[in-house]
C-alpha cells in the first residue's frame, strides 16, 4: 500500500490510542504530534516529532491527513480550517467543532476537495456513521436515537443498582475516570446535544444548531425516581434522538423513562445502545464501548485506514464527495413534541390533593393514565402521575399552574416516558 | 449519477422487495428478471422483461450488475459463474453458493476485475458485512457469533415462552411464513453453517469448507430442557460462531445455553444477533431482523447502490479488490474446542445412580459442576448435569461411556453452555 504521511493535534486518551493502533499499520507514517504541555509523562512515545506549536504540523506540507483528537471547540476549530484551506483531509473525534461548525466545514472540504471523516465522533468504537452511510444506502431513515453518553448512563446506572445519590454517583464517575473534573458537557445533555445533530446530518442531510436542540440534563434526577421508574417497569436513561417529520425535523435530548423490555433499558454502564429505524430495514440496533481509549481510537484509525486505501484513486474526490448540506437544518418546535410524562410532585398530605391535580391536568388538556400517592414519613407525601401521550408545552402549562396552589411543596421530577413512536405533533 | 444497468435472478420474497426498493432509485435501470414459473401471480410488476431463460439476463451484453436472489447451489452457481466470467459484477443473497464455492469465486472475480458483494447473505438486514469491512478496518477480529437464523430462533422462543414442542413450534412458524416446507436447512444448522463459513471470510481472510463446521441443530431439544435452562438462568439459542485460535480458526453451530444476563440472550422472535470481538473496539454488538422482504432487500439495494456509486471510477478494480483468499481456511479439530456443559440424562430412578454418573464423568476427566435429579413420576427419573468447561470430546466419551450402563434409559440432552470465551484447547 501507497505510504500516506498524517499528523496529530492531540495526545491524550484518544491520541494514545491512536498512536498504538497506528503502529500495526506501517503504510500510515505518523510525522507531526502536537500537545498542549511538551512536559507532560506519557505511556506511549509516538516515535516521530513532538511539539507544543500545532501550527508545525497543520503547516507541514508532506501531512496529507490531519487526525484532530484535542478536543473543545477552540483553538481545534482553527486549526481544521487552516488544514483543509491547505488541502489536507481530515479525521476529527470533535464532536462540539462539527455540531457548532458542521455545514461550513463541509462547504469549505467540498470546494477544497478533501474528504472529513468523523466515525470517532459520536458512540466511541461502535461503526454507527460507517452503517448509516454504507451499510443502510436503500434506507429512508425515519429516526436515530439512543444512549450516546456513556458518562451519564453510568452515573444512572450506578444510581439504579446501588441506590445512590446524583452526586455520589457522579464522584465515582470521576475517580474512575468516567467523567471529567467539569462535568458539565456530559451532565447537563450538551455533549449528547452534539451528536445528535451530527446524526441529524448524516439521516436527513444537515447539521442542527446546538442551541436548536430541546435539552435537558440528569443533575435533577433523584434516586426517588429511579425507584418509581422500577416500580413501574422503567429504567432512566439519556436518550438522544432526531426524528423526521412531516416537513422538518424533531430533536431532542433528555431522560426518560425507558420499558425495561426495550433492549436501550439493558444497555448499562458506560456502553452507548443505538437504535436506527430505516423504511426498508426496520430496527436495527448497535451496542458497544461509547468512549475509552482503544475503541474510539480505533474508529479514528479505521477513517484513516479507510481514506488511505482511497487517497490514491484518481478520483478520489468525487467518490468521496460528502452530501452533508451547507445550511442549518430547520426543526419542530419543541412544544409540539408528543409523549405520555412521568411526573413527580411532592405535595402536602392532606385529602383532596389528588383531586386537584387532576382537575388542573384537565383543565389543561392532558390525559393522565395513573396517579399514585406515595406517603413519606414527616416530608408531606410523592404524587407520581403517569399521562396518556401528549404536548410537552401542554405539560408544561399543567406544571406551571401547579406552581401557584399551595398544596405544591416541589415540583418534583417531570419525565418523558420513551417510545420509539413518539413524534411531533402532524408529524 | 450514472445510469446503471442491472438484470436479477429470482423473484420470490427478496427479488420482490429489490423491485420496490430499486423504484426509488431512477440510475439503476432493471432491465432483466428471470423466474422459475412466469405463470406465478406476483405482488410486484418488475416493470422490465420478465423471461424463464435466466441465460437471457447472464448473456444481456448491457447488464453490468447481475442481483442473484434465486437461491440454492444450482443452478445459481455456474449463472454467477458465467456473468462474472462476461465481466459483470454480482450482487448476491446466497451463502450456500458462498461457502461452497467462495474460494474459486473470488478468484475468479479477481481475475476479471470485477466485484462480488453480498451483504444480504448473513443476519439479512443487518449490515454486518459492511461493518466489519470499512467500520472495524483498525481491528484484529477475534471472534464474530450469534445468533444468525431467524426460523430457529423463532421455534427456540416459542418453545420457551409457549411450553410447545418442537413439532407444534415449526409447523406454527411455517404457518406464519418463518420456515419452509422442507425446513432442513435451518433446523439442523446448515444454513448457520453457511453464514458461519462467510464470517471466517470476512474476519479471517478465508472460507471453511462447510462440511468442516462442527455442527448440531435444534431438532433434539425438548421443551423440558428449555425449562431446566431457565431454572438455571439461561435461555437456549441456536449459536453460530466463528473464534480465531492460535493458529487457525475453530467454528461451530450448535445450541448453547446463554446465560440470561447476557444480551444474546434477549434476542427473540425472528430477529438476529451478532457480537463482533475486536481487539481495539472490544464486544459490539448489532441486531436486528435477520430475514424478510424489505429488511434482506435493504441490504441487496444498499449493495447495489454502493457498487452503483464506485463503478464510474477508473481505479474501480483496485479499489474493490477483495482481500478473501483463494483457499479454504483450516479449522481446530471439533474436539479440542472447550466449553461448560449441559447434560440431561433420562435414568432409572433407584438409589446409586447419582454417585455412578459422577464416577463416569471423573474417570473421562470431567469436572462437575452441579448435578440435579428431577424425579419424573412413573418415568424414571432426570439428571440434570452442569460441567466446568471441558473439551468436547471428554464429554463424548463420558456420554459413550455411559450407554454400557443399564441404569441409563436415554441419553437425553447434552448442550454447551454460551461464553465469549469459550475456545479451543491452546488456542
Amino acid at each position: 500500500m501507497a505510504r500516506v504521511v498524517v499528523g496529530m493535534l492531540g495526545l491524550g486518551t484518544v491520541g494514545t490510542g491512536v498512536v498504538k493502533l497506528l503502529s500495526n499499520h506501517k503504510h500510515l507514517t505518523l510525522k507531526r504530534v502536537a500537545v498542549r504541555d511538551l512536559g507532560k509523562e506519557r505511556t506511549v512515545d509516538p516515535g516521530c516529532h513532538v511539539t507544543d506549536n500545532p501550527e508545525e504540523v497543520v503547516n507541514d506540507p508532506e501531512i496529507e491527513v490531519l487526525i484532530e483528537v484535542m478536543g473543545g471547540e477552540k483553538p481545534a476549530l482553527d486549526l481544521i480550517v487552516k488544514a483543509i484551506e491547505s488541502r489536507k483531509h481530515v479525521v476529527t473525534a470533535n464532536k462540539e467543532v462539527l455540531a457548532k461548525h458542521g455545514p461550513d466545514l463541509f462547504k469549505l472540504a467540498r470546494e477544497k476537495e478533501v474528504a472529513i471523516f468523523f466515525e470517532a465522533s459520536v458512540a466511541g468504537g461502535v461503526p454507527l456513521i460507517s452503517t448509516i452511510q454504507k451499510g443502510l444506502e436503500a434506507n429512508q431513515i425515519a429516526s436515530i436515537l439512543g444512549i450516546l453518553n456513556g458518562t451519564t448512563n453510568f452515573i444512572l446506572s450506578q444510581m439504579e443498582e446501588k441506590g445512590e445519590s446524583f452526586e455520589a454517583a457522579l464522584a465515582k464517575a470521576q475517580a474512575l475516570g468516567f467523567a471529567e473534573a467539569d462535568p458539565t458537557s456530559d451532565v447537563e445533555g450538551f455533549d449528547v446535544a452534539y451528536k445528535v445533530s451530527i446524526l441529524a446530518a448524516l439521516a436527513f442531510g444537515n447539521f442542527v444548531k446546538p442551541d436548536n436542540i430541546f435539552r435537558r440534563g440528569i443533575t435533577h434526577i433523584n434516586s426517588v425516581d429511579l425507584e418509581h421508574a422500577r416500580e413501574f417497569g422503567y429504567r432512566i436513561k439519556l436518550i438522544g434522538r432526531a426524528d423526521r417529520q412531516k416537513d422538518n425535523v424533531a430533536v431532542r435530548v433528555e431522560p426518560c423513562l425507558v420499558p425495561i423490555s426495550h433492549p436501550l433499558a439493558s444497555v448499562s454502564g458506560s456502553n452507548n445502545g443505538i437504535v436506527v429505524n430505516g423504511h426498508a430495514v426496520g430496527e436495527l440496533m448497535m451496542v458497544g464501548p461509547g468512549a475509552g481509549e482503544l475503541p474510539t481510537a480505533s474508529a479514528v484509525v479505521g477513517d484513516v485506514i479507510n481514506l488511505a486505501t482511497a487517497l490514491r484513486l484518481q478520483d478520489f474526490a468525487s467518490y468521496f464527495h460528502s452530501a452533508i448540506g451547507a445550511k442549518w437544518q430547520e426543526v419542530t418546535s419543541a412544544d409540539q413534541w408528543i409523549s405520555p410524562y412521568y411526573l413527580r410532585l411532592e405535595v402536602e398530605d392532606h385529602p383532596g390533593v389528588i383531586g386537584k391535580i387532576g382537575s388542573i391536568f384537565g383543565a389543561n388538556q392532558v390525559s393522565i393514565q395513573s396517579i399514585i400517592q406515595r406517603g413519606v414519613a414527616d416530608q408531606g407525601a410523592s404524587v407520581v402521575v403517569i399521562t396518556q401521550p401528549v404536548e410537552t408545552g401542554r405539560i408544561e402549562s399543567a406544571i406551571a399552574a401547579m406552581k401557584s396552589e399551595d398544596f405544591l411543596k416541589n415540583t418534583g421530577t417531570c419525565l418523558a416516558i420513551f417510545s420509539n413512536k413518539n413524534g411531533a405533533k402532524g408529524g
